[in-house]
């Protein structure tokens, strides 16, 4: 089997075998085919696409190029949430430990925050103490003994999609429906998991832009995972705006805890309830949806889940205390109100700019390399829909550095828009496929 | 500016500004940019094509990556002719003594073959003592003493064009018009010549299996020959027979030979006449076809083309005696006909497979680095339209070593269609796009 016949294959629009799938990516793995090549392969499948058998296929090879974890021992399904990435997304600090306090294991492994997005890691990395880089064994007791664990992706899952992830951020073949599908699914799958909720965002502030996009990402992953024997669900979510008000690491943790306790913003709460009602459901904690999002109530209510994420907080390394009192995680020496030039209605957020705002001031990383600062970022005052007086404050920036305040409020400036009449803000949930 | 961002570019069929394409070769060439975003460029141009502006920028920018002729202080337009390769061609070795005889300045720049079709440097070394490697300028000494010179691609010329023809060899990234284009014409145009005469061969021996995508890279090819500043025309030609009968390296010099002295098949004789005759033509050195394809004739009939033939190979190093004793070309020990099975009439020859049979027979190469054997490969008997009587020789295999013999007959078994009647073969020359 020769790579530059694959490619020529795909290059006319022809569909790879399973053999040639795995050829292709365990001898790129082993460095036997050329990066060289492997991009001009990852640029035919951006124009050609692939089957869902193709999809299929990649999935599985990347998924066997390195260790998966076998959780079958444990009592109980194993479910998890992944969201496709969007800008103040703290939910699965709140809905790990509730998935987990009632009774299913949720075997997390999460990704950085790179550009205006955040990622999981960084959040969690804001508490004192906490350790994500458990290794795979120890992960797996930590599984056991709290139900949860939430640690960065490891040297041994999945190597062939690291190394191929690597290629597609530098030929711009990152942006193909089939290969994140096979890149998301290969680490998930890797967990042993039983089912996945899939959380696809779409808007301004989130990789697919418009609702067409996400609604065909959604359906891959839904259609590869089923194919692959997982339960999967798929919520298409609105990301034009931020999840909640908080942008920045260590106050989306206060702020996901707030939600933990029962207060928080009202969309982060909603998103919250109705991402852990599926994981109920698939996971069989509940017998419908409904009873799902009464089982998210009751466990928020109970102090349940708050209990289960000190939990996980303390068996990872970290101060559970924050969760009692948030001034334990890092705090900004200086904070600043964003003002509104006029009064109206707020018609619109821009998320991307938002998170830009949080990244200019250290909340983010331009590239992988950069480090963060998990005490900065910003907090909405105000969201889509609200009213506005003038001067009244549309949200407050937490900083360390001044110089760095300058490309903060800039981008702010362009990210708010004022309409003089109200208007219903979109709908927060725009589709589930289950 | 950033490689990754003009993949993205190209991806999303945007156009490359001068700049942009200038920055990708000049930084590939000095592998500032790797061989892993060049090739997923490459397959993002085979996507999305370029425009006519980008093709000439990309022309430019591989052709000012090495060093370029100017021959303007000798006296005589400059003229070349290229071929896009096929079986059995040996046009060059007709048309350039024809040229310089008509006092016009022929330097040209040719290359090896690879596969089934064959290259005039392996014709030109079948010549006993034949040097194709001249340096540069001994070949400019060589234009002002005989008018002609024929040597292989030097170092100098066009080493951004080669690094990247060496990638699209092993990226499935050849069969792109633009980039085709850009890469015979950089090396072309290198040589500088004012005027080009282009044989785009069409058919089952041919890269471009059909018309339509012939005409393409001939009204490509000729739109950006044009627009920088040369006279250029093309020629549709068939090969789906091999052109002439002789397909292997000395056995073809030796039927340049004859068509140099006034015999030689038909078509063969056809089909330089017509491109003499352009060249002619664009070069002043005729004032309109007709007296192109006259002086053709006298030129030969005169015996002065092949006496130009006789000076171009002694001022090379070659003997060249072979112009009158054609058996001081290497010959093979052995021979052998292929007869037909049945009578009747030869509807079709693959020129491919036949190429492929000359190949087995160790008259071409598979991979660049394989040795050829100037002696070896085959002389039809029959072509396309004639009538066949059963047993009758078809074609005769020249060979040096028995145990090849069997592959290059099974390949002669599927290359003859015979038919129960005649049919008018399809012209030789289909188009001129002048």
């Amino acid at each position: 089997m020769r790579a530059e016949e694959l490619i020529r294959k795909k290059r006319d629009a022809g569909a790879l075998t399973r053999e040639e799938t795995f050829f292709l990516i365990r001898e790129h793995a082993r460095d036997a085919v050329p990066d060289y090549q492997m991009s001009a392969w990852l640029m035919a499948v951006c124009w050609r696409g692939m089957t869902a058998e193709e999809t299929a296929d990649l999935t599985e090879a990347m998924l066997r190029s390195g260790e998966t974890l076998d959780l079958s021992d444990l009592p109980g399904q194993k479910v998890d949430k992944h969201s496709t990435g969007g800008v103040g997304d703290k939910t699965s600090l709140v809905v790990a430990p509730v998935a987990a306090a009632a009774g299913l294991v949720v075997p997390m492994i999460s990704g950085r925050g790179l550009g205006h997005t955040g990622g999981t890691l960084d959040k969690l990395e804001a508490i004192p103490g906490f350790n994500v880089r458990l290794s795979l064994a120890d992960f797996r007791r930590a599984l056991a003994e709290v139900g949860c664990a939430l640690i960065g992706q490891t040297e041994e899952i999945a190597p062939a999609d690291r190394k191929l992830y690597a290629l597609r951020d530098v030929t711009a073949t990152v942006e193909s429906i089939p290969l994140i599908t096979a890149s998301i699914l290969s680490k998930k799958l890797a967990e042993g998991i039983d089912a996945l909720v899939l959380d696809v965002k779409v808007g301004s502030g989130a990789f697919m832009k418009s609702l067409a996009e996400a609604r065909k990402l959604a359906e891959s992953m839904r259609a590869i995972g089923t194919r692959m024997g997982k339960r999967v669900v798929a919520l298409l979510t609105n990301m034009d705006q931020p999840l909640g008000g908080a942008v920045g690491n260590a106050l989306e943790v206060a702020e996901a805890v707030e939600t933990l306790k029962g207060s928080g913003p009202e969309d982060l709460r909603a998103l919250c309830r109705e991402l852990a009602a599926w994981m109920l459901l698939l996971g069989g904690a509940a017998s419908n949806l409904e009873k799902g999002r009464e089982r998210f109530d009751e466990l928020i209510r109970s102090g349940a889940a708050a209990e289960r994420f000190r939990q996980i907080i303390r068996r990872q390394g970290g101060d559970p205390r924050v969760v009692d009192d948030p001034r334990r995680l890092p705090q900004a020496r200086q904070r600043k109100d964003f003002l509104a030039p006029a009064g109206g209605y707020l018609a619109r957020l821009d998320a991307e700019r938002l998170g830009r705002a949080a990244m200019a001031l250290g909340a983010g990383r331009a590239r992988v390399e950069d480090a963060v600062d998990p005490a900065v970022g910003l907090v909405l005052r105000k969201k889509a829909g609200d009213r506005v007086e003038p001067k009244e404050p549309l949200a407050t920036l937490y900083y360390n550095d001044e110089r760095l305040l300058a490309e903060a409020e800039a981008r702010l400036d362009g990210a708010f828009t004022l309409a003089p009449a109200s208007s219903p803000p979109a709908p927060l949930i725009l589709e589930t496929l289950a």
